[in-house]
């Protein structure tokens, strides 16, 4: 036998492992992170932390991760407390636990795309069945919406997301409400990008109270500039905690991420300056984006998606061939660019206009 | 609904976390952690790396560890090259990777316990029948055991262990040979606690060329003593490294895990050099237990296996009582220690002695 083929599982056997397309251009605007290095007192603050845990790596890390998950509760505020909060290695992993001990196989997942890719990518990948609701041609979903999916698909688990990736519009809260209350599936709202939304903007934490079966998950890669670092959190009822706990692999959370996390989390003042920076220099390419005579979804999240395109595939393709990356995620006419530094989203619009006057 | 629990899928019900206790006693013998804290150049160097890393934690890592899996495999030697090198968080995610690229539902694993308690949680997480071979009385197993249980329950994943934990002993890699050359199955060869063989043991490593469906896994949290860096990696064929990227998260290796572990590896010799001492102190806590007229299993780990025990449980609580924590692995009569520094070990001995005296 030349071929590991036949051993792999048949769902898997020609597929590609997913992820964005890794080029070395100058202009990366393709997967959503935060442009701006830590600030240095932060820096310094992390690596003093470091510098302290790493002679006694030798030892497990805290398997439980107090002290980190007593910082994002106070962080996330509304009285939330440790026994509410877990901790993974990025969102992804927060949400594949949370489909480990509430998906799998004979169980149903429903979604609501274009979303995030990964949804349904874990509910595969743990042998949960993927429904697909869709949207309406301008991206939003109404509560009618979510709840005659619901009441059709009868799923285990639904998967929400505000502000929506790659669409970049936070839901109303009536949607979460909603779905939580028809039907009997734990409702996951990933709240990757919260900290990005327009004023105004209700978040799901506000929701939970009394909610047993609603999960917010959070991200520090967006807002905290911190995606090498693949910290994910969930906020919940205590069962939920209890739950995901279960199928958690022992000692998942190294001490170096824990110690990171922690040391990012006591100075999020300096940390989170930069999401007001990021939520002007969003709001100038839904207007710049505009005034190209493109259409813009409106975003709450720190891209913009914009369509209108007769060939973004092209459009693509010349933005890189100029130095500039961003996102096709694979929505005809459409296309995803991260919000990043003014001379990053400068460079991005003059290649964009020039491209399109070229077409 | 006041309860999660008809949420939860039927296998996780009532369960517990997996996971050994946890007490706050001065001498800790049973998590098999390498009791020396980083010696400080290479803790210095790992500090220097991180320093380096953390301002552009702003990006998310690289999503295919090439300078860590470089390393790796020139530490492995026998000519693997980087294609054939795969990293995790811990050996607990590479075994679930394997399990869900080539497990699943509908699928088989095959181990034979007393071995590493993880397997059968990771073959229930990812859905994965379990089906277990046993091992002789005196904790091996043969060839011709393997290849009758193999041609038994037709297993798609073979879980080998090697040393074997909780037992401690290397395997004859005769065994690992013919457990590829009956059946299909992928055989996974766990060596967490190989570099601490004793002279003279065969590693799976040798047999990997020329078998397509061999994989040795292995670990930096034990002879590196950087348990709370959480690296497991894998040796095995390009394919077999390509198959595992399609279930990988994406970005699951975060930048400080990546550079801790490249600068730890280019340290690897001071980093090391405390494996001699472990197996001398492993050789010792042998001899002074077969002294106190104790079973001992025959131990190339870190960890010794001892026997005999009227009460196993008493002693195991004795010892705690004495603030000496070690392992019940949950054999009637046998308990785990593991391999500590000499003070360690001059505490636990002395303090079995008395309980077994008082007994």
């Amino acid at each position: 036998m030349n071929s590991i083929d036949r051993l792999l599982r048949p769902s898997l056997r020609g597929r590609r492992p997913y992820g964005a397309p890794q080029l070395d251009v100058s202009v990366r605007l393709n997967t959503n992170e935060n442009s701006y290095p830590l600030p240095q007192p932060v820096a310094d603050a992390v690596v003093r932390a470091v510098a302290e845990a790493v002679p006694h790596l030798n030892r497990y890390p805290d398997r439980d991760a107090v002290e980190l998950r007593t910082e994002l509760a106070d962080y996330l505020g509304h009285d939330l407390t440790i026994d509410q909060v877990w901790a993974a290695n990025g969102s992804n992993e927060i949400l594949q636990q949370l489909l480990q001990a509430f998906g799998g196989p004979g169980r149903v997942a429903l979604g609501f795309t274009p979303s995030y890719s990964m949804h349904p990518i874990l509910a595969a990948a743990t042998g949960t069945d993927w429904r697909d609701g869709g949207r309406d041609e301008d991206f939003t979903v109404t509560a009618e919406h979510v709840v005659a999916q619901i009441e059709r698909h009868k799923p285990d688990v639904v998967f929400l997301c505000s502000p929506n990736n790659p669409t970049g519009t936070a839901l109303d809260p009536a949607v979460v409400t909603a779905a939580v209350e028809h039907g009997d599936a734990l409702v996951v709202v990933d709240e990757a990008y919260a900290e990005f939304a327009r004023a105004g903007t209700v978040g799901a934490l506000e929701l939970l109270p009394g909610r047993l079966r609603l999960v917010v998950t959070r991200t520090m890669s967006k807002a905290f500039g911190l995606a090498g670092a693949r910290l994910g959190y969930l906020a919940a009822d205590p069962q939920v905690v209890d739950a995901v706990q279960l199928v958690r692999l022992p000692y998942h959370l190294s001490t170096l991420t824990q110690v990171t996390a922690v040391a990012a989390l006591r100075h999020r003042k300096a940390l989170l300056a930069n999401v007001t920076v990021i939520r002007h220099e969003r709001d100038r390419l839904v207007r710049e984006l505009s005034d190209l005579g493109l259409l813009v979804a409106p975003s709450d999240a720190n891209f913009v998606l914009f369509g209108g395109l007769a060939d973004s595939a092209a459009v693509w393709q010349s933005l890189v061939d100029r130095g500039v990356l961003i996102r096709d995620v694979g929505i005809d006419g459409w296309l995803r660019v991260t919000a990043g530094t003014p001379g990053e989203n400068d460079a991005f619009l003059s290649a964009l206009a020039t491209v399109l006057k070229s077409a």
